[in-house]
């Protein structure tokens, strides 16, 4: 499954009378609109001169400096002129995979993964090598084998993309004291980290757990403002050792001269002038009800059929049929039940998952978010009442 | 000369003491500023869960439209389905070049060409063919010439980059006739071509030559609304045949997932709030009167010691040197005279242009680009009275 099916998904998905439970959209519901209003207003009024104007490769100082303050509070010590403002954090890690990989070049991701970083590796001819986790993230003795399996083949990855905080479509994080075992091993074996972070300031604890990069500064960081204000000003950023962040402003440059501009300045102006962190517990607020409304939900409906993670924080919950149901076989009749979710199979690169999904909470509403799991529940059983028809002849009878 | 040293470049030459003639930033001293920051308050205000979230991939449906009607203007014919939204311009020619090049692949352009498509055919390690240019833009002979070596060594390009509207450094237009002449001998090679067009509605002639895309649905066309508009919000776009559309789209989602859905929207309501024909008027106007400036300068300080071309649009004059001066070992020597220029060796892949100079008439007042064109000559000047000196010690003697 592509980024560009399940963009056909969303499109579908998108459908007043089908609750989706499929797409990753923030919720912008919370978002001071008249006070953003009248700074984009401003901004044209006052700075077109340089709002509206061509700017740096590497970004706007100003922002660049606002973002170390967001990074800070996820104990990141690091200055502006380590970071590369992006087209969303999804360019930065095009960007990185673009200075790094060759095509046949090893990448190592967690299994399941974003399919967004999934679509990079695969527009660049990457081999993605996924390793297992379980309810704590990444599991460190998988990694160190599957680093011990290509050190036997005598080869070895490029570097290892994770989701720390909240995992896209996990919904799990890595605790500390397995971070730092993790880092042990890549630091042992010379193995880059991207850490990819656009959920962390979305915990539902009052803490967010300190970055990996807070622990080693060659760690590459990947942040985004589309979770914590909004996406459509398409503003992420890449933190980077020098060496790197100077390439990445020379291939931001090849890519499109500059990011854009005006969205970096409503940005900028935003943080400067709005409480955002009080605005980033009111979204943490609103996706902890909806959390709890999936959960609950879930326990009601699907308990016997299906196990499922508990997210302390971002949008997701992934879900495991306990009968071997195929879900992106399924996902057509479940849109005819007017529910949509993305099929498990979407977030492994070569074949798995495929008796999973991955449920989103952030978008509807709590009773929305109840009936979807209520119709979905329909579907699955449905299904499982077919699927021992399906396989063998003999089970037509039983049921 | 790379798009970095460029840049640090335009970073000296936007000292307020500097007369540049070196950015090619669009002038928005004319833009409706009142009604630009009407448009961008009513969208935060009204539209946010559109234009503030994210969009699709290909771009916003009805900016599309609105970009089909903007290329009626110049002949196209062609339905919105077929194009793809980009970061500006710039990242349509970066995405054209990722899908078509491996590294090593050569790529056919004008001798002298845009500075950041070289960046794009650098960062893609591709080899660049230039071909040369007379009054007339990209010489015929010259290209069959090319492809002919081409040929005789085994090897074709991938695609010929064009810019035939008020080339971007040199100034100049490809009449009609030579247009179809190219378009032969482009097809009989079996050659691709990506007509790049961000300056052909600023033509100071009243109607804009037809693009050569309107002559051949197979060209790839890439438009921009940075120089007709403003660059800030980074929209520009690639019109393409299907199947590269369809690849377009795919690899456009793993760059960015979406362009930047805010500036779609702001452009699409100035399109449809905005009298945008007469507003490209005022800014052919106001870029015509400093053509006609630095013609004048021109004409009273370099007569005698430079040639130069005469562009019918766009921002840009092309100069060239009689007496063998170096204008990259000049620059630092202009600027502490406080004038800034582009030397002519940036837009060479494999040398050449160290003779030349590109001049910006867009962005200075009138009277700015007199004084930086006088001083700019007093630099040469005095270039080409050490000039001899450096070279041969005999001539000093006669100076």
């Amino acid at each position: 499954m592509t980024t560009s099916q399940i963009r056909a998904l969303f499109a579908v998905a998108s459908r007043p009378e089908v609750v989706s439970l499929a797409g990753g959209m923030p919720n912008l519901s919370v978002l001071p609109l008249d006070a953003v209003a009248a700074t984009v207003q401003h901004l044209v009024k006052e700075h077109s001169a340089v709002a509206l104007q061509y700017g740096s490769g590497q970004g706007d100082p100003q922002l660049r400096e606002r973002i170390c303050e967001v990074m800070a509070l996820e104990g990141i010590a690091a200055p502006a002129q380590d970071v590369v403002i992006t087209v969303g954090s999804q360019q930065a890690l095009d960007l990185v995979t673009r200075i790094f990989c060759d095509p046949g070049d090893v990448v190592l991701c967690e299994a399941p993964s974003y399919v967004g970083a999934l679509g990079v590796f695969a527009s660049y001819e990457c081999e993605v090598v996924q390793v297992p986790m379980d309810e704590g993230g990444l599991v460190p003795a998988a990694l160190a084998e599957a680093l011990g399996r290509l050190a036997a083949a005598g080869r070895r990855a490029k570097f290892l993309y994770t989701i720390p905080n909240h995992h896209n479509p996990a919904g799990v994080s890595i605790p500390q004291s397995r971070r730092a075992e993790l880092l042990d091993i890549c630091t042992a074996a010379d193995l880059l980290i991207v850490e990819d972070n656009p959920y962390g300031l979305l915990s539902f604890d009052a803490e967010p757990p300190p970055a990996i990069r807070a622990m080693d500064p060659k760690v590459i960081y990947l942040g985004s403002f589309s979770k914590t204000f909004a996406p459509g000003f398409r503003v992420g950023w890449a933190l980077a050792p020098p060496d790197v962040r100077d390439a990445l402003v020379l291939v931001q440059e090849a890519a499109t001269l500059c990011p854009p501009t005006f969205g970096q300045h409503a940005i900028s102006a935003y943080l400067a002038g709005q409480d955002w962190r009080a605005q980033i517990d009111a979204l943490r607020d609103l996706y902890l009800e909806r959390r709890d409304a999936m959960l609950d939900a879930l326990r009601q409906e699907l308990s016997g059929i299906a196990t499922w993670t508990v997210p302390d924080g971002g949008f997701y919950i992934w879900l495991r049929l306990l009968a071997g149901v195929d879900t992106t076989a399924m996902l057509p009749r479940a849109i005819e039940q007017r529910v949509a979710y993305v099929p498990g199979a979407a977030f492994f690169a070569g074949g798995g998952g495929a008796d999973c999904l991955r449920l989103s909470y952030c978008y509807p509403t709590p009773e929305r978010i109840q009936e979807g799991v209520r119709r979905l529940a329909r579907v699955i059983e449905a299904e499982l009442d077919l699927a021992p028809a399906v396989r063998t002849p003999v089970a037509l009878v039983r049921s």
